[in-house]
Formats: C-alpha cells, sequence, structure tokens
C-alpha cells in the first residue's frame, strides 16, 4: 500500500499545530485590539480587558483565582520562575538553601537547578526513581531536610510518559511545610489539572503542547507563594513577570486550553485505544523491544519504546523518509547522539537506552496512521541492525 | 469641528498595530508549518527553515552574521539575557564585578542592573544625564574602572525620546576592553541599526515596537561574547535562549523589521515634520510648558513634554476622552502616580516632572491628528490647573 505523499505527524509531545480556532480567537488582538494592556487610555484597556478575560477563563479552568495565574514566554520560563523565583525568594529571607527534585526532569528544570546549584550555591537531591520512572513519595519524604525551599517534579515525562503520583508527592511536601512546583507541560489537556487535588504551589504550562500557540506559557502561583521575578523589568503581571503582556498569545493560550479541557475526556479515551493497538502491536513485531515508562501511570497519547543495538535518532531520520514524524527520546537537538539520560536513571543499559522511539499521538492520527506504524516499523529496525 | 467618535492613536512608544503583511506572513506558521524547529523530522525542518530564514533576514538588516541573532520573548528577556549573561560569565571567569550604566534607563534594565547589584553583590555606577538626557562620553570613560564588565545604555529614552551618541559610548567601551549593550528597544525602525558603526557588543529589539507582534524579541550577540544563560533549559538558539522557539513570532519580527527598515528614510522624515509641528504648537498654546529631552538628538516620532502643576495621568485621561491615546511619562502602570525617575534624573523639578505627557507619533498619524491635539490640549491643561 502506497501512502502516496500522506504525511502522518506522531510526534504532539514535541509540539501540536495551532486549532483554527484558535488561530480565529487571536485574530482580533493583532492589528485592532492592539494597545500595550499597560496603558491607561482606551486602546490599552480593551487590551487589558481581553487579557484579564484570558486570565479568568484559564483560572476557571484550574481552579484557581486569576491573581494566581502568570503569563510567560513559554513553558521553559515558567519554570525557570518557578524554581529561580522561589529560591531567590529562600535566599532572601534566609528560609533555607536546598532544592529536590528528580533525575528525569525536562531541562528547563533539570539545567535549571543545576545552574543554581553551581552557580549560586543551592544544594539539590535528585530522588531516584524506579525501572518504570516512578517517583517513590517516601524517598522524596525522606530528601526533604530542614532546609529545605522547595519540591520539584515533573507530572507526566516527555520522553518516557510516566505520570508521577503528585496527589501523595503533594501531601508529603505539604506536611513538611515545603513548595512544590509540578512540571505540567506534558500533562495538560491529558490528564486533569484541578489545582485543589493536585496539591502544588507552582506548575507550569505550555500553550504549544495543546494546540496552542508557541512563545506563550504560563505558570500559577498559589497565593502567598512568595516570588523573586527571575527576569526584571517593569510591573506587569503583579510584578512577577515583566514585558509587554503578549496579549494575543494569551488569548490563544486560554483558548486552547478550554478547547483541550472540553475535548480532553474523549479525546484521551480515543488516544488510549490507538496507543495501546501501537504498544502492542510494536511489542509483537519488533524482537528485541521494550515499553519505556510505565505501563499504567502513563500518559493517554504516548507510546515509548527501546529497541536493543538501534540508534533511535537512525529509527527516526528513517520513518520520517515514509512520511511518519517521530522523535527519539535522546535529546540530540544537536551533534551527536547521547544514550538518554532519562532512561540511564531508569537503569536501562546503553545498548538499549540509545536506541529510545517516542510516538505521541493527537488529534490528526486514527487507526489507520497507527497500522501504517506497525506496517514499516519492524523492517526499519531490522534493516538498520543488518547495517549496525 | 466634531471627531465623531474617530480614535486617534498617538502612543506609538508604547505599542504598535501589527502591520497587516506581517500578520499575513505569519498566518502559514500556526497551523500548516507548524513542527518544533528542533525536530529532526520534516515538520521539524521545515520550520527550523522558516527560522534560520528569519534569522537571516535580520542579520541582513543589522548587518551581522546570523549567529549573532538570538530569538527571545521579549526585548525586557533580551535585555536581562544582556546583563545577566555578562554578569554571571564575568562571575564565572572572575573577570570583574562592575557595571556601567545611566539613571534613566527602561525597567528592564534600571531593574535588573538594581537586582544583580542586590541580591547578586554586582556594583553598579550609574553616570549622570545631562538637563535633556544626554550622556558625555567623557563621563562614561571616567566611570569606567579595571573591573568594569559592561556598560548598558538606553539608545533612545522611551519616555523623554533622547538619542545618546552611541558611536562615542562604544569606542570608549571598545577603548577599555568593556563589553557596550545597547537597549535599542524605541530605536528600531526610527533609527539606522548598523551594528558595526554602533560598535556595540549587545544589542536588544523588541517585535512590537515596530508593527511586530507582541511576545518576541531578539539580542544581537557579537560573536565571542560569553553569555550564561539567564533562562536555563533545552540547547535551543546555540544554548543561549532555551523553550521551543515562536517560529511565527520570528518570522513576524523578521518581516516587521523588513519592512520597517525599508520604510524608514521617508517615514521617518514624514513623522520629523509632524513632530516638530506638534512640538512647536503645544509650546506656543499651553502656558508653563515645555520639551522633555533633547530637542535636536531625539526620537523622529516623540515629542515629549513637561507642564508645570498638572498630573500627567490627568491630562492623558482627559485626552483619552477625548478620542486621543497618549500617555504619561510618570511609570504608574499600577497605584499612584509618581514623578518620573528619568525627568528627575534630568534635575525637573517635582512641580514639573509629575506634569509630563508623551506623544509618539506612527504610521496611523496625519497632519488633522496633530491639529486634533493641538485643538484639545490647550483647554484640557487649563481645565486641569483650574480644578488644582
Amino acid at each position: 500500500m502506497e501512502t502516496t505523499g500522506r504525511q502522518i505527524y506522531m510526534d504532539h509531545s514535541a509540539t501540536t499545530p495551532v486549532d483554527p480556532r484558535v488561530v480565529d480567537a487571536m485574530s482580533l488582538y493583532w492589528s485592532e485590539v492592539f494597545g500595550n494592556s499597560e496603558s491607561a487610555h482606551s486602546f490599552g484597556q480593551e487590551a487589558a480587558n481581553a487579557l484579564e478575560q484570558a486570565r479568568q477563563t484559564v483560572a476557571d479552568l484550574l481552579g484557581c483565582r486569576p491573581s494566581e495565574v502568570v503569563f510567560t514566554g513559554s513553558g521553559t520560563e515558567a519554570d525557570n520562575l518557578a524554581l529561580r523565583g522561589t529560591a531567590w525568594a529562600a535566599r532572601q529571607s534566609g528560609s533555607g538553601n536546598h532544592i529536590v527534585t528528580t533525575p528525569i526532569e525536562h531541562p528547563a528544570v533539570g539545567n535549571t537547578v543545576d545552574q543554581l546549584r553551581d552557580l549560586f550555591g543551592f544544594e539539590v537531591t535528585r530522588v531516584p526513581v524506579d525501572g518504570t520512572g516512578l517517583l517513590d513519595p517516601d524517598d522524596v519524604a525522606a530528601a526533604i531536610r530542614p532546609d529545605t525551599i522547595l519540591a520539584s517534579v515533573v507530572f507526566a515525562n516527555n520522553e518516557i510518559g510516566t505520570v508521577q503520583r503528585m496527589v501523595k508527592i503533594g501531601q508529603v511536601c505539604r506536611e513538611r511545610g515545603v513548595l512544590f512546583h509540578a512540571d505540567a507541560v506534558q500533562a495538560a489537556g491529558r490528564l486533569p489539572l484541578e489545582l485543589d487535588d493536585l496539591g502544588v504551589d507552582l506548575l507550569a504550562l505550555s500553550a504549544h503542547k495543546f494546540y496552542g500557540p508557541k512563545g506563550v506559557g504560563l505558570l500559577y502561583v498559589r497565593r502567598g507563594t512568595v516570588l523573586v521575578p527571575a527576569i526584571t523589568g517593569g510591573g506587569h503581571e503583579r510584578g512577577r513577570r515583566p514585558g509587554t503582556v503578549n496579549v494575543a498569545g494569551a488569548v490563544g493560550l486560554a483558548a486552547a486550553l478550554r478547547l483541550a479541557e472540553e475535548e480532553r475526556v474523549a479525546e484521551a479515551a480515543r488516544l488510549r485505544r490507538l496507543r495501546d493497538r501501537l504498544i502492542e502491536g510494536v511489542l509483537a513485531s519488533v524482537p528485541d523491544s521494550c515499553l519505556t515508562g510505565d505501563p499504567k501511570l502513563r500518559l493517554p497519547h504516548h507510546a515509548s519504546f527501546a529497541f536493543r543495538g538501534v540508534e533511535g535518532q537512525a529509527v527516526v531520520l528513517d520513518l520520517d523518509l515514509e512520511g511518519i514524524a517521530a522523535s527519539s527520546g535522546a535529546a540530540c537537538a544537536e551533534g551527536e547522539p547521547e544514550p538518554s539520560f532519562v532512561l540511564e536513571a531508569m537503569g536501562l543499559p546503553p545498548d538499549w537506552s540509545i536506541g529510545s522511539l517516542r510516538l505521541t499521538l493527537g488529534r490528526s492520527n486514527d487507526e489507520a496512521d497507527v497500522e501504517r506504524v506497525l506496517e514499516v516499523l519492524p523492517g526499519i529496525v531490522q534493516r538498520l541492525r543488518a547495517c549496525g
């Protein structure tokens, strides 16, 4: 069966197309309602009204107050504000110097705690994960010290899809009086995000992961949480994030989150069925393959594998030649492929962890897409092994 | 003569509407070419190609290498990266601890050097300005010490429009081996920005000041300038600015800068004529008024005044009732009006500096707009003085 040019996008954890309804929602805010939301005049107030409406929409969806929503320029910036903001506030108040996190954080968190440690003298403990990438809440409790200021945990891992037991970890943090930050960039639109249930103090999202625009993120900041701004400037976002607010972006994020939430339960069920067929099919047809991440506690759209003795990046490029967009877990955006630090933290040996493949489903995918992957993937792996 | 609802926007230094041609240029990058520019597959490479084309366009316009262009989430973030990036690099290498700047910087620079001083122990010297807001390059030279790492100067001040003698200041910095950062957010599209002539090592821009979208800025980083990223995460933008790149925003910035540069000379001449008529008319018709900033070394679109004994914010609100959008120099986005720190640094007494009005012209303005302002402004000031 020929694909005759039809492309299959199966990399929805990397990014998603902007929903046309979101494009429509933003369209008024380029050239018509264009004021600076800080301006006192009517052009500014019109923009401010749109911004506050977007903030209210987000607050309603997350179950928080509008004043607890800070728009940022990306999910990465939101994570940075959570970590730097609480670290520097703790330094100012002398309340502590220690951060608890995991070895499987996205670099937005992982590299930030490293910089806080190496350049600014904070201490960092990374609580180990088990073979499926799961954190034991008791281990988090054991890592907390009297000088711990914050625990930062990736809600759902981008590479292996494992979903942490956030409610329990949140309870541990509350009992010990430690702030709790969730990097929820992969979770939005895929898992419930009711903030009070989660028990988080800080939570980061990124619009482009749920069919919103790139260049806009969000940090939820529980009332009373003191942050020193990580970027400094004007008094925007109640002094927490300066810079002229991207009103169109905020409107787009809110519209995308509303649509994602409205469609979440049905769409997650649909994707879970496709995902399970994909996992079952790959494991059955590719020898020396395994699922990475937790088989049950995982994102509904997320299938990730390791193939022994094959370079994941080579599989991605061969799939691309077949018109299928996937990714390798290994973060080798530039330069040489390296074994994934996430898979290493889970104890996977290097000859497996270099051969990581991630297939993340989304709105554009259907059963035919899954069958097409199952049709071509085993041959690709076989050929690469024969060449290797 | 009735305005019958026609609104006049005369606050182009606060923000500008996105040029419809820029909206068109961005339109492909929401739902069609939507890939993550770091992805290896064809969706990602298509996005990466668009991003690199935008980077090349910007580099051609500024006269630099594409690798010297870093896209950020705002002008504020670009300023923060310049200041934090060089400060932290200097701390790592032990090359110095002292920053030279001015008392009339935008808060993106002013509050950042304050945080670097108060929270991180850097030393800061603010070189005084004269009564028109001008810096003497000799004073900059005198402020540089053996441990100075960076001089940061606002190319053209947002509040008073004064344009600094950047070439001379740049020479001073080069002679003394000190990095030179220009906050050029107000200058883009209004003044020439050839980087080699300016002699800067770092230069910050913001797209929404020149008819591009909000939420995207740019930092020029001269080759060889070492920066420690101010936000940490993935390896995007050659490790200098992490976070999934806002491809549509970068394309929009590049398109807007190209249009602004193409039209700059003619448009600046047109606006300069309107501005001069506005300045002449206001000074002639409003008693106890003065121009703030330099009468000659000033932005071509920028008219700023002080009215003795009147609150600038009240003038702004009354102008708004007449359908005219202006701003007060005083940075009182929220809360009580305060005397402008810029005007205080220039030595203006408080009964003048509280009464600051900024009228910044742009593409939508014509002579009728200027005449309309001249028609209503004297009466507004007179009434406010009578009430005060």
